[in-house]
């Protein structure tokens, strides 16, 4: 299967929470998409039903990872937007309170700074980071829901709760979470960003529980840039006006006056790039063929454990978690090594691990495609630094 | 130069003005993009520099098109994102109007429907369709600039009209009306809707003189489709916060508490398809060795003038304007011929134009591609329907 990426092919590679490698099948896929455009149209009655295929192709796909229905699902450029787009059609009441887990991309956060500022509403800070550097992993879900029971208030109108930490590399209990806020009298709203959960574990029931499912197909679906997607509840569906408004918005192209989609179309825009959507197909079908989410999650895991393992018996490491990690995400701090200083000399020697800011960590990512041998130089390279 | 575009080999191509073809070295570069991130990358400090020139190529020759400093020039997915994102961020206030030209994109209406709803703004329509259809050319600014007088109020704050408007195919006189704009008390924003002009003619100046002049990459430039871009005024970035935020609007992309970008990136979000800078930078440089902007135009101009011209002689063929169209749209209807019909006719034999609800008329777009046999088959074509 490795020989399917190029991108591994000259280099020991841990960063697919940051982009996952495109392999050769999608970038064919996508070229030979921009060359059926031009044979067909690119503009032409002819060239419509080819462009409808792979569209509606890709959107199955992701809708059915996602367990909701096509009009469920809409198409994104990226993760952020799938995640903030919504947001800005919710009909806010100033006052109303966004409860965002301290574990959040900063994209996100900004962007719900800014419909805070917009729309007079209070932030607060649902405290999760602690508690996953401190309590054992099969007591987790409960710490989790006590913290969001304690943070709580009547005027909690949405909770933004990543699936898997980009930092820590913890599973939240998503489809718990949302069980607790369908308890609540104002029955807030669940933003979920599932930037690493998407093509590393089952998502099925967080993204069929939560309101706001967004991710991006780059990087643990290994397709190209610039394609992702979110599914939304029927509920977000019905009280989200879109705001970022496009012909494909419309129910009419033609009529600015005709409705929007009912659908999840609704937040979709404009021209975007089709071949990406091919690529995007054939990189999710290699995935499929490699075995279900569950198979594929005990791989990585079974890899992201090694490290883990590795990382224990190295006097100057740290990892932030005090089990192997749920899924693939390791992070970690070494004694005396700055983070930055570690991740350039890894890169000289081909080895590519990534440094957060918050907390100031190393985070080496492990895929299906991770070999063992991978992991014992990644090991064998920070045992010899310096 | 027309067997670089492989879409041109096998069809009679007139809808530049929904969809340029692309030419072939433009999808090698887009491919060899590609692949060199994997070789690089795709996440690694080796790859930040080769995305970083590759994103800053197309910026400074897109902002050197619209005649404005690279800071002035944001990227976007397409001419929808460019119209419609900068406005979401500008500050309203209830009882502000909106003057709409009743020639603009329904996607641009419909999101300037919804900010009106939102934020309790009235909207008012510059009828510009009727003066196109009756006014001779050397007459159209003075009367596109006495309508706009009639319509302006004190309540006026902001004003959208295309440079080169879809339906009817005239040049509107942007400049002059970014003047006029200037001396009214309130200084409304000009929002030009610049699809059908970008790469059709020289856009210097109108991109210069408007707040927001947003195009697209896919039409007349002929890029690949799912990337374009928006020339924004000082006054405007400096008013305007973003809306749909993420990492690529923050000026340190990894602290949420940082400010956006000063310059035109506040308007960016998050990870897109870099590989598409590559095909249209590849794109923009076919079209610049071609000839300058104003030859390009003579060049299109010529097979419109052709097109029009042919039509007069064609009893049952109106066309919308009175003389040759300034650019390469050439819009008619056919008596007795509904348009629908004709589009099909006419696609049954390989000659694709396209129809338009408002007015409901056929539209035909001639590029520098574009040949005068082309032409003279077009309206064989029309000329032997039924």
């Amino acid at each position: 299967m490795r020989e399917l990426y190029p991108a591994l092919a000259n280099k020991t590679y841990f960063n697919y929470g940051g982009q996952g490698p495109l392999p050769t099948p999608a970038l064919e896929a996508i070229t030979a998409s921009w060359q059926r455009i031009q044979e067909l149209g690119p503009f032409t009655t002819d060239v419509w039903p080819f462009i409808e295929q792979e569209t509606a192709r890709v959107r199955r796909q992701l809708a059915a990872l996602c367990g909701v229905g096509p009009h469920r699902l809409a198409l994104t450029e990226n993760v952020t937007s799938g995640c903030v787009l919504p947001l800005w059609g919710l009909p806010w009441q100033a006052g109303d309170a966004l409860l965002i887990s301290d574990c959040e991309h900063p994209g996100v956060v900004a962007a719900c700074l800014e419909l805070a500022r917009r729309h007079g509403l209070s932030i607060h800070t649902l405290p999760v980071l602690q508690l996953c550097r401190n309590t054992p992993a099969d007591r987790l879900e409960a710490a989790v829901l006590e913290a969001l029971e304690q943070r709580l208030t009547p005027h909690t109108r949405l909770v933004a709760l990543s699936h898997l930490l980009w930092n820590s590399g913890s599973v939240m209990p998503i489809a718990a979470v949302a069980d607790r806020l369908q308890q609540h009298p104002r029955q807030p709203w669940l933003l979920v960003d599932a930037a690493q959960s998407m093509g590393s574990l089952p998502v099925e029931e967080a993204a069929a529980a939560a309101d706001v499912y967004a991710f991006t197909g780059h990087k643990w679906c290994c397709g190209p840039e610039g394609l992702g997607g979110v599914a939304l509840s029927e509920r977000l569906l019905e009280q989200a006006q879109p705001t970022l408004i496009g012909w494909r918005s419309l129910r009419q192209e033609g009529s600015a006056g005709s409705s929007f989609h009912q659908d999840a179309r609704r937040f979709e825009v404009a021209t975007s790039c089709v071949p990406l959507c091919s690529g995007l197909a054939c990189s999710l079908q290699l995935l499929t063929d490699a075995g279900s989410p569950e198979q594929r999650l005990q791989q990585l895991q079974a890899r992201s454990s090694q490290l883990w393992e590795g990382l224990q018996s190295l006097p100057s490491a740290h990892t932030l978690l005090q089990e192997p990690p749920a899924a693939g995400l390791v992070s970690f701090t070494l004694n005396g090594h700055p983070t930055a200083e570690v991740v350039e000399q890894l890169g000289a020697q081909g080895i590519w691990i990534r440094r957060l800011d918050d907390p100031d960590c190393l985070r080496a990512c492990t895929h299906i495609t991770t070999t063992p041998e991978e992991v014992e130089a990644l090991l064998a390279a920070l045992r010899s630094l310096n």
